[in-house]
């Protein structure tokens, strides 16, 4: 019997041999051992990145919760979503105070207000925690990045889809919300834009819509009734627009004139297809939450900037990410209902 | 005999089944069966990616090369660097052209100018070779993004450090290149946040420094003999800083005014040590590299945004990256000289 168990052993020795060689192989592509850093962006399953967000039901956060679990998937991580059910600070602050405690491999958070969160990002981050925030900043917080859309750029871009569907010239009024900072943006954008670009065209009011349908059907209304020779309206906001739309269909104008629009709600969608509204704005949404959780990553894995610690602690991820905005038109309008 | 060979048999089939069993495990963390998409972030060597910049000896590319070689040995992919080495802006479009000629995975590319080389990127983009700019934008091109200083947000910082100098009162002056978007930018966001939240310091002057070191100097002479109680400056530009530092040394004045420099070249980071300028802005420069890389992978391997080519086209990566400035002062000014 002592040959037969020596060709075992020899057998198994040689298999270990294989085994071995093919490991270091293997190891070989995720592994680079002349050097500290991994090769290849993977984390593991087990670590959790959580998104927070406020009015959890909104569909608006569908596609950003999309680019959110792309990325964890991609990155082989776990995600989860925590949000006030309420358009409530407080509520949001629980929840996100929840999650903290949990201790998350990273958070990213959506601003109810630019204040209210503060003192509870700066706890997280203070604890180690890295924080984004998305869509609504929270500019004097710790987060050490914010993402969302350059509102003065879209504004801006507005303007020259305008500027373009009036062949530069013309009459035209907004329809905004004063005294909150994404509105203000947009208006500045679109103003500005169109005095240096199109100086023949002329903006004759800018309304309050007061961010519902039916007072931005109303004002749409007199401002028709007092303009009748108005060229067109850019809204800034979902319901400003579809308050236009309402107002030019009951006044038999639909179509008439040209309204620019903002978001991606179903409301506006209808809107742009039938053809009273020629054209909407829609929100890097996707982009929001992929590059969120990148960044994330990027901080927990300690894969910034080398030294971005000594050197005042300052920005080790880049402070912003303009997420982008893309025209939507008859053409393309169909690829923007929820799926 | 057959006792002991069906012993090896069965011990050879035991170490296959053991190393069945141990492949999938390994390769489960590589790929999900489920799914389509890769899991992790990971190119191939054969991947080259090509940074393009001009003047290719300056010192101020290095870390920004850095960022890029970062990423690109985290993704397991090569990069290459060309630069026309004047500041020559068809030199540069002929190094980009025969970059574009091999057909790499992507280009990062800093523009001399925003118009000269807007053919040459649109030419790539058009054959699928993705382009991002970095450092210095050309807004008209079809590139998929830039990453770079938000020279107003800059400003803004230097005026609040500026601000916390001078503990909210004094007189200011500001020594720029007039007419360089970059310069005008920083100036702007100095004197918006100077005049929006420190309405007690006021400044005096804006002057050329014509970009060196020599009229910089002359000019903060002038503006010293003419204002003698002039509490300090800011410089939107390296050589303005080491000028003004000059002219403070050559009266005597040095450390007795508050100097805020911009960028971290040998001669401000001396300046700063020495206790002539009180503090510099360095910008991302690493981030520039290691993000433009990120983004570019991107691209190459088609994890962007879902359907965004059915979405007008616009944007598939996020348009705008800022890259961040951080700010130095003798506390940490060691950190910043070249290694």
């Amino acid at each position: 019997m002592k040959k037969p168990i020596l060709l075992i052993v020899y057998g198994l020795v040689t298999s270990l041999f294989v085994l071995f060689f093919w490991y270091f192989g293997i190891r070989e592509d995720k592994q680079n051992f002349w050097n500290e850093k991994p090769i290849g962006l993977i984390g593991e399953i087990e670590e959790k990145y959580v998104m927070v967000t406020f009015q959890s039901g909104l569909d608006y956060w569908r596609s950003i919760m999309k680019g959110f679990e792309d990325a964890a998937q991609i990155l082989n991580v776990s995600v989860d979503f925590r949000g006030a059910t309420q358009y409530d600070a407080s509520e949001e602050i629980t929840v996100l105070e929840q999650v903290i405690a949990k201790k998350p491999a990273g958070i990213a958070v959506t601003a109810i207000n630019p204040d209210a969160l503060i003192g509870t990002i700066n706890k997280a981050i203070e604890a180690g925690i890295p924080i984004v925030l998305f869509d609504s900043d929270a500019p004097n917080s710790m987060a050490y990045s914010f993402l969302g859309t350059d509102n003065y750029s879209a504004g801006a871009q507005a303007a020259r889809e305008f500027g373009r569907l009036l062949v530069g010239k013309g009459k035209a009024a907004i329809v905004t919300q004063p005294n909150q900072l994404n509105h203000e943006e947009r208006t500045k954008g679109f103003k500005e834009t169109i005095s240096k670009e199109f100086p023949n065209i002329e903006i004759v009011q800018i309304a309050d819509g007061k961010g519902n349908v039916q007072e931005s059907e109303k004002i749409a209304e007199s401002i028709l009734r007092k303009y009748p020779d108005i060229d067109g309206f850019f809204a800034t906001q979902a319901n400003g627009g579809v308050g236009i739309g309402q107002a030019l269909k009951k006044l038999g104008l639909a179509g008439k004139k040209v309204v620019i629009g903002f978001d991606t709600d179903k409301g506006t969608l209808d809107l742009v297809k039938d053809g009273t509204i020629n054209a909407t704005l829609a929100q890097g949404t996707w982009n929001m939450g992929y590059w969120s959780l990148l960044e994330l990553f990027h901080h927990y894995h300690n894969l910034v900037q080398p030294d971005s610690e000594d050197m005042n602690g300052a920005h080790p991820l880049p402070p912003y990410i303009d997420t982008g905005v893309t025209i939507v038109t008859q053409a393309n309008v169909d690829n923007y209902y929820a799926k």
